[in-house]
């Protein structure tokens, strides 16, 4: 079985949205004094590749345990949109014909970032009328390559279409190395009640 | 597709390994002033459903991106031990017939405690011998459905056996609603390069 880890490493250095520093592993225990080794791991909740919850950013909007585990593990098709330059639009989309159900992952520009590299303001992000698109054509999930889906909207216009439609939106996939095709995906986050989004290790098996 | 999750929920009221608190989850964001949601999440890493790197108690041994995927994805067999009261033993495994490349989860009265309780100091755990007839037996990965999979042996035989043998220790599973029997495993880690354990997302597919 060959499994693609499409994971951003998580560590003190890794890229963050907009350069915030919230990452943090303290060793507890170490092997020269205790002859084994523990740490303590302290990230934003938003950090490398996560789900985010409907919570994020809907006032009534569902917490991360509700995500259909459905909707990340199965069949998911990964679209080559690395031409698109800033914006990824209805015209992107519409060439690569979505059918109801399906998860899409974006592979863009964004991938070819180091995964510790300064926080790029300029990345490739989903526009609303893609998203609104998207909603239309019924796909199940959304995934993209960096870790944000839009980018200042005021109003989160490109999450709030996708979270009032159900579909779950992955962020912080590396997909650098994937070809566009069709794999089996699956992205667990962790199990965190209540929260708005978890961290989250994502495959592709294919 | 039936998932089956089988994560222990991260919370600050969880179980922790000898009631140590580590847990914090702490909104950075809220919807009354920010209009969004965002938290700040810390933990240990070897908090609840989690993978154990060999790093953890070899000097030498692996961190936990090294672990292979391989042996946590894929079928797997759940051994109903739930008669045992104290230590599985290698009479208790040799009922089950183990098979080389097998990913065994073991469910046993810990997964009957709820997942807030205290502690239990004498929950069920894997004896030196048995963790050897494993390795004998040659399978690839053992779950167990506590925060241990030993308990306070001074040179951490049963781990260490495991981690010579290449075996992953999955810990922290939570096994009360899954019948003895043949699924699909996948149990995800964080992808934290140099830790000595990750937590995990768990489901049984099946």
């Amino acid at each position: 079985m060959n499994i693609i880890d499409i994971s951003w490493p998580i560590s003190p250095s890794m890229t963050e949205y907009k350069n915030r520093k919230s990452t943090d592993i303290s060793q507890l225990k170490n092997f020269k004094s205790d002859h084994m080794r523990e740490s303590l791991l302290s990230f934003h909740s938003h950090t490398g590749t996560h789900i985010d919850a409907q919570s994020h950013f809907l006032e009534n909007g569902a917490a991360i345990e509700q995500i259909d585990l459905n909707s990340v593990v199965g069949a998911c098709r990964v679209l080559d949109l690395t031409q698109v330059t800033e914006v990824i639009s209805v015209a992107d989309l519409e060439k690569h014909t979505l059918s109801s159900g399906e998860r899409i992952l974006l592979k863009t520009r964004n991938s070819f970032l180091t995964s510790d590299a300064p926080f790029d303001s300029q990345f490739v992000f989903i526009s609303k009328e893609a998203a609104a698109y998207c909603v239309e054509k019924k796909i199940r999930t959304i995934g993209i390559d960096y870790l944000g889906i839009e980018r200042n909207q005021q109003h989160h216009e490109t999450h709030t279409i996708f979270f009032k439609a159900g579909i779950t939106i992955v962020e912080g996939l590396r997909l650098a190395v994937v070809a566009e095709g069709s794999y089996q995906f699956v992205c667990l986050p962790l199990l965190i009640p209540g929260s708005d989004a978890a961290p989250a290790r994502a495959i592709l098996i294919g």
